[in-house]
């Protein structure tokens, strides 16, 4: 504790989530700024944050909607004063209920996506008997082969006539999400995906156009293209999500330098293994998540890099080579020994994420520090689970 | 629901994790009586449930002590009525005082680890001024190469001898893991790495014993080598955790053919993407864990095998090749197409884990069935968190 009373660092139970409050202000600015030089909305995806304090960070200079994962962050958000959310994953029916009560309950507007016409008739079917007008988007697939519909299959006209004609159903235009992006190796692979992204989603809103069917919205996302874009035209917003904390990912796509990366795992130094050269930590896998996302793109990052306490110098060569459920064990990457006596039993490290959504997704809130201080500054809630 | 008013799997939210009473029922009656005619005391490891209802089945027959993983869960377990608890993560000095709130609040006893010189004297310092007596045992490591001294190690002696002679500690002995089970290719190679664990924790013993430390607790631990050991002469106690459960690994490691798989995630099927043959459901890595640790043994299994709703039949090639945060992307493995007509959009499976202590992860609770019965009869909490 600090002499007016304020938790440090050294006071919090490890492993906890840092969030550094600075780091996040600078991101936030730099898309909405982005965002506002382009000429196109953000709403930015708060999948990775559930934190209505980020929210308000992340929304501000812009309309104020943001993208949600799931139902319960939905619930969250517009218990906390959003009105304006797009549930960005496939509706089944089944979710319907839950989303007109939460629309009436809360004022809220809460637009769904779709990608089969089965679900399209169910929803025309279904939603004059709803208390809410449900507002729908279509999901295309611009190569990332994840979800969607392609913009030569015959269902995509299909869906949105559907939709169009149905009662209490507002058709609010085409969504996608660029997927591929994460797979690049250089900005220039980058820029390209996000040509494909744009020119998808654009000329599916025009064939919708095309037998009648006006598209309100145009939707990218992706913090890779919505970063490295060459231009935006034709859209009308983007939802990108991971910039508000950035991670090693993000670096090696060719953003910023790891001094941009606002989130970190603080953990504390449980062992030391001489003969194999290992240090131990007492965050594990599910501390840190297990993913190995960055196996592809660079392994000697592991499953994390590892800085000082602040969260201001890296640790040469130190990263999380493996994980049991709570331990990390930290090995060199660079053939050098580790520095035993710089990280004795009992010292604390920071642990920056391979990727932010999957290491915020273990805890329950963060503690908010100010760039590089000993200090807590806030405790903020995160909306987990379903 | 039903005519009496009970939820079915139909009710409950997607994704959420399903806890079969009769297979958990079966699982750690097995062990318990495994464990009773070899002549040893069971400590299961809750770090896998977390959960006080699967304690308490878990300890029946025996006598009552549990292994934990984090302080939050000797927190919930100590409020739950468990009194003899070891934690089994090497003891850093900052955690004294909780461990010391907690024995003094609760009047339990928290047994901790260390592996570690320093640590050791700090202990020594630090326990008088303690209001509870300090129970330790030392961590020797029989081959896992995770913490732990090695049996050549002059550190063994001399952590044992600071110990034994500090006021308000009490040695209890030594304890071991052997992790390297999880990666053995067949019984045979079980059974020789419980061999190891138990030769190098019983002479880890004898090596105190000829120089005046008694060991009270001589205990070994990991599903694998509990299940498989020929004997276990000369220990007190062994700690598997993941049997209650089970899951893929504990299957391919040659314990039960997945009918014995006690925990699933129920999802629902929200999307078909037939041109790329893949089945989307609406759980992700976040509800599935990123594990990938059968790549090595089985890499067929992927991130999870697709059971129907109830639990009770696999669908033959269906696996969980990949998962985004909130989707997971089925593929078959066998070459055939998906079954789209068994699976529409809207329908429900059961995921059975690659690690079910990690998948449980993600979830603060169970919602228990019968086996193959559609009523969830009840719903037990898990302490997540640290």
């Amino acid at each position: 504790m600090t002499d007016a009373g304020q938790s440090t660092l050294d006071d919090l139970p490890t492993p906890c989530l840092i969030l550094d409050r600075a780091r996040l202000d600078r991101n936030a600015a730099f898309m909405s700024k982005r965002m506002a030089d382009m000429g196109i909305r953000l709403r930015p995806h708060l999948k990775t944050a559930k934190s209505a304090d980020v929210a308000r960070i992340a929304t501000a200079d812009h309309f104020g909607g943001i993208t949600v994962s799931t139902l319960a962050e939905a619930r969250y958000f517009a218990a906390n004063g959003i009105t304006d959310m797009v549930y960005a994953v496939a509706l089944v029916p089944q979710k319907l209920d839950e989303i007109d009560a939460l629309q009436t309950e809360f004022g809220v507007r809460i637009t769904v996506l779709t990608d089969n016409v089965g679900v399209a008739r169910t929803i025309a079917e279904r939603a004059a008997t709803l208390k809410t007008e449900l507002a729908v988007l279509m999901e295309i697939d611009c190569g990332g082969g994840r979800a969607g519909v392609t913009l030569d299959d015959p269902d995509m006209l299909e869906i949105a006539k559907i939709l169009e004609a149905a009662d209490n159903v507002s058709f609010e235009g085409v969504l996608t999400h660029a997927g591929q992006s994460y797979h690049c190796h250089s900005v220039d692979e980058i820029i390209a995906v996000a040509d494909i992204e744009r020119d998808t989603v654009v000329a599916a809103a025009a064939k919708l156009k095309a037998i009648g069917i006006d598209c309100r919205t145009i939707s990218g996302g992706s913090t890779p293209t919505a970063i490295q874009a060459r231009h935006f035209d034709g859209m009308t917003e983007m939802r990108p999500g991971v910039y508000v904390f950035s991670d090693l990912m993000q670096a090696a796509l060719g953003w910023g330098d790891h001094s941009n990366i606002a989130v970190s795992v603080l953990a504390t130094v449980i062992g030391h293994r001489r003969d194999l050269g290992q240090i131990l930590i007492d965050a594990g896998g599910l501390a840190l998540s297990k993913d190995r996302g960055m196996d592809h793109i660079d392994p000697t990052v592991g499953m994390g890099l590892i800085c000082d306490k602040l969260g201001q110098q890296k640790v040469d060569g130190l990263c999380v080579d493996d994980t049991h459920q709570e331990h990390g064990i930290l090995r060199m990457n660079n053939g050098q020994p580790p520095p035993w006596d710089d990280l004795p039993v009992g010292s604390r490290v920071r642990v920056l994420p391979v990727h932010a959504c999957m290491t915020a997704a273990a805890f329950d809130r963060y503690r908010v520090v100010a760039d590089g201080d000993d200090v807590v500054i806030d405790e903020w809630h995160r909306a987990v689970g379903w």
